[in-house]
C-alpha cells in the first residue's frame, strides 16, 4: 500500500517496527531480571506505552518468549545460510555462522539469555522450540564434520565441540553490557579466536591479549 | 558423640547426611525443570519425606536454592586448593581446578545450572553468591595470567578466556545425562581437553572423535 509516495511507513511496516522494538525491550528485561521477574507493565513502562498497546501484539508474557525464541532462531538458519554462501570450509562457515549469530544476538535483541528460560514455556511451543534448536545444532555438527574431512578442523567429536561451543555462547549475554569496555564486534570476534583456536587443524600462535584493543568494527 | 561405639551414625552425621540428600535431590529438580516450576512437595515426594522433615532443613525454596550455591562454591574453591598443592603451572593448574569442580559437579549435585536460577535468590543472598562466584572468576583469571608468564598457556585475554570457558561449563548441566552415553569421567576429560586446546602454549594434534570411546575412569 503505497500512500503519500511511501515516504511515511506503511501501516504492516509500523506493526513491524513496533513488534521488533518489543521483542527487543523484552529480551533485554527477561536478560537482566529472568523471565518470572519480569512483567509486562514493566515491559510497557519502558517503552513509554499502555499495557493494552502491547496485548495487540502479545496476549501473554509466553507468547512473547515464544517470539524471541524464533527471531533467535531466524537470526541462527540466517547465518548458517549467509555462511553457506560465503565460505568454502568447514571450519570458515563454523566461524562465520557463529560470528554473524552472536553479533546480531548482541546488537539487535540479546535474547540468548532468554534462550535459559525454556522451562517456561507452555507444552507445544516448547516442543516446537526444542525441534528447532535441534536442527540448528545438527547442521552445526554437520559443519564441523566437513571441517574434519577437508582438513580445517582438528579430529574431535563434533557433538562434543558443539555442546561446548554453544554453551559458551549461550552464556555470554549473562556478561556482556553495551555499556561495558568491549563493543559486540569486538567480543564476537574475540570469541570467534578462541572457538577457532579450540578446533582448527592449524592453531593460531596467539590471541588478543586485550579484547578491548582488538579493532572496533568488522571490515565486512 | 560417641556412641554404640561409633557403628551408627551419630546424630550430626545422620542430619548432615540426610541435609546432602536433600540438596542433591533438589539440585537435579530444579536443573530438570527449573527453579520456579519445581515446587518442594516434589522434592519431598522424590525423597519418601513429608514436606514437614524438609522444613526441617531447609524452611523455604529460597534457602535450599542457595545452599546449592553455597555448595557449588565449596567444591570450586576446594577444586582450587587442591590443583594448586598437586599442579606446577598455570595451565596445570587451570585444568585441574576445571576438572575436579566439573566431575564433583556431575557426581554429586548436578548443581551448575542452579547457578542460572540467581534471579530467585533474596537480594542479600544474590550479592554474597556474586561476591563469591567473582572471588572464584579472578582467582581462575589469576591462573590464566601465571600460565601467560609460564609459558605453559598462549597470550590470551584472561578475562575473556574464563567468561568463555565457564559459560561452557555452566551450560554441561544442561546436556549431560547419567543415563546418556558418557560418563561423567569421559565428559570431563574430553571438555577439559578442548578448553586446554584452546589455551595451551602447545594445542594438542588430535582430540577424541568419540567421547565415548574415552577411558571410563580416571588413573587419580
Amino acid at each position: 500500500m503505497a500512500v503519500w509516495k511511501n515516504t511515511v511507513p506503511s501501516k504492516d511496516e509500523l506493526y513491524e517496527s513496533k513488534r521488533a522494538a518489543l521483542l527487543r525491550e523484552a529480551a533485554a528485561a527477561f536478560n537482566r531480571r529472568g523471565f518470572h521477574a519480569t512483567s509486562l507493565d514493566e515491559i510497557a513502562q519502558n517503552l513509554g506505552v499502555t499495557k493494552a498497546a502491547l496485548y495487540h501484539y502479545f496476549p501473554n508474557k509466553q507468547t512473547l518468549l515464544m517470539a524471541c525464541f524464533e527471531k533467535a532462531m531466524d537470526v541462527a538458519f540466517d547465518s548458517l545460510a549467509r555462511a553457506r554462501q560465503q565460505e568454502a570450509t568447514g571450519r570458515g562457515r563454523l566461524r562465520l555462522t557463529l560470528a554473524l549469530y552472536l553479533e546480531q544476538m548482541l546488537d539487535e535483541l540479546s535474547a540468548c539469555v532468554v534462550l535459559m528460560e525454556e522451562n517456561a514455556l507452555t507444552p507445544p511451543d516448547h516442543a516446537r522450540m526444542v525441534q528447532m534448536r535441534d536442527r540448528f545444532e545438527q547442521a552445526l555438527r554437520d559443519l564441523v564434520r566437513d571441517g574434519i574431512a577437508d582438513g580445517s578442523i582438528v579430529a574431535c567429536d563434533p557433538k562434543l565441540a558443539m555442546f561446548t561451543i554453544l554453551g559458551a555462547l549461550n552464556w555470554i549475554p549473562k556478561w556482556f553490557r553495551h555499556s561495558g569496555p568491549w563493543t559486540a564486534t569486538q567480543t564476537t570476534a574475540a570469541v570467534s579466536d578462541l572457538f577457532e583456536r579450540m578446533l582448527s587443524s592449524a592453531p593460531a600462535p596467539a590471541l588478543a591479549r586485550d579484547v578491548g584493543l582488538m579493532p572496533l568494527t568488522t571490515a565486512k
